[in-house]
């Protein structure tokens, strides 16, 4: 009744924003991602009729209560109950990277709690049902199950059972890179769900993000396929800065971006009018990903240290699949 | 033949963006602004058979050929066809704040030179007569011809001549201010009239821009006339934010912001959350202007010397109607 694993972190190319059904976290629209290998979370559950009430250890610190024990607590009991079980649980995290700023840790942890949970519950489910179960926790999380470059399919069906991740390409299909810039680690003021409920409801242009979204989504598929760089950056880019004047429109707006955000943005502008080829993508926090070929990376890395207000810079790779493994943290 | 005007620049509080008619220089919305005392621009021009061409001289130095030179003799054109002469002129004009760096010296301008050049044509013109001309020459200049608070009115007829500047309310109306911080003195990548047109043409938002424009004029018009400072800032924000976000989601993005630009607005809002009411417009660059009451302008003008990046600030009230003065430039 123990099991342990890991899943990878997924950075948008096209963005989810706002859903269509609060309970089972249902899109307005689909979305487009890469996996990202090295910014991962693992998490070994075990269910026993030992533990009392469930415990949910992240980073090491217990968390006995509050919105992210509540959240864990329901997304475990979507679990038993699809398993016919009732015992407790024990869940110890880890997450390698910050979290809640920017950098999608609900998405490895969903992905990584459902791979883990539904396994130690008994149960060995295929791709598509864990997607569909990891999406109930978070959204983005329906993402993060498979590896590579991965479409959630926004689904028409009321229960869901069609709005999961599919893969578009494995991770080593071509040199696609990006690079998260972090310009700040501070938690965000207001968190993806609520930014994306407020938009929904206050944003005179949130309908046309909708209306234009599907277009971004088969370009940047496209592009994947052609492996045509200059598509998908572009597309990315302009997907991100249409998601943000949503956020800046909203009442009262709200704008994620910071100083370091806008002169790295500027900077990817100029590298690329100058025939450095990036984009940049950012989603609801400060943080930059910039996209790039792999041959660019390690020019971009260096021009990155010429800016200031930089905390850190992450090389990121397409990333595998969620998977289960065998060294388990208890 | 000779005659001398000076007109203010003006800033708005909610934002002309988009023509109807590129000729006629009339608007896709109306707009509202408040006339600035002290950023002006002072015009001398003389119709004599003794000059052969126009001559055109800016802030002492001549102009002879280029966009700028085209523009002031198409707009003697208009003045010379309505006064029935054909006499080439001198035009001197001096401003006395940067050119073309989002201070909108435009507006002054050409509100400066068509009073003096339809005086100078023997012409005496009322105010109406004088906004739609100086219309023609840059829209925003038609807000610049009345003092104090200042509607553009969209109007509806073919020929423009119900599209012109209406006092809403005097210069000392009020204990509104403006304060301008400026970030940047470099001249803009791309200039107003540019990224009107692409906006127009490519940004998935604009339609909704132009519904929800009228709702802010009505509420900024009766928050004036309310004294209400409250409405009118948080409302002018707003409209400002909006505008932007159609900037930034137009084809290519045109993103005026820039880092200090981003500070400033953060430190106004957190201002505002700390009870030091405040608010943020920015127009066609990366200049932002701080509405406030007159009480915290000393305050504001404090907390902006601990902000890095700004270059210069510049206190806003409201200012006069443009008007002909005696001492000439030549």
């Amino acid at each position: 009744m123990k099991a342990t694993a890991t899943a990878n972190a997924n950075i948008a190319l096209t963005k989810y924003w706002g859903k269509r059904d609060k309970k089972l976290m249902l899109p307005n629209n689909g979305s487009v991602s890469m996996t990202v290998d090295g910014m991962h979370t693992k998490t070994t559950v075990e269910f026993s009729p030992s533990y009392e009430k469930d415990i949910f250890i992240i980073n090491g610190k217990e968390i006995g209560e509050g919105n992210a024990y509540d959240k864990t607590v329901k997304h475990l009991d979507l679990i038993r109950e699809k398993a016919g079980i009732r015992e407790k649980a024990k869940v110890m995290t880890e997450n390698n990277f910050p979290t809640a700023a920017g950098l999608a840790s609900s998405a490895s942890g969903f992905a990584a709690i459902t791979l883990a949970a539904s396994k130690a519950a008994g149960m060995n489910l295929d791709k598509r049902e864990l997607s569909i179960i990891a999406r109930r926790g978070s959204g983005s999380a329906s993402r993060s199950i498979e590896g590579g470059f991965v479409e959630w399919q926004k689904g028409e069906k009321e229960d869901g059972s069609d709005s999961y991740g599919v893969q578009i390409a494995p991770p080593d299909h071509w040199g696609f890179r990006m690079i998260a810039v972090i310009t700040s680690t501070a938690q965000k003021k207001v968190k993806s769900t609520a930014g994306m409920a407020q938009t929904v409801d206050t944003c005179p242009y949130y309908k046309d993000w909708l209306a234009t979204v599907q277009g971004d989504i088969d370009a940047v598929k496209q592009g994947i396929a052609d492996k045509d760089f200059t598509r998908v950056g572009s597309t990315a880019e302009y997907n991100a800065l249409k998601m943000h004047a949503t956020m800046i429109t909203t009442k009262p707006p709200i704008i994620y971006w910071n100083d370091a955000t806008m002169r790295i943005m500027h900077s990817v502008m100029g590298w690329r009018d100058s025939g450095l080829e990036s984009y940049f993508t950012m989603d609801a926090g400060p943080q930059v990903k910039i996209m790039c070929l792999e041959k660019d990376v390690g020019e971009i890395t260096k021009r990155l240290k010429d800016i200031e207000g930089i905390e850190d810079v992450v090389l990121c790779k397409p990333g595998e699949a969620a998977r289960l493994v065998d060294d388990h943290l208890f």
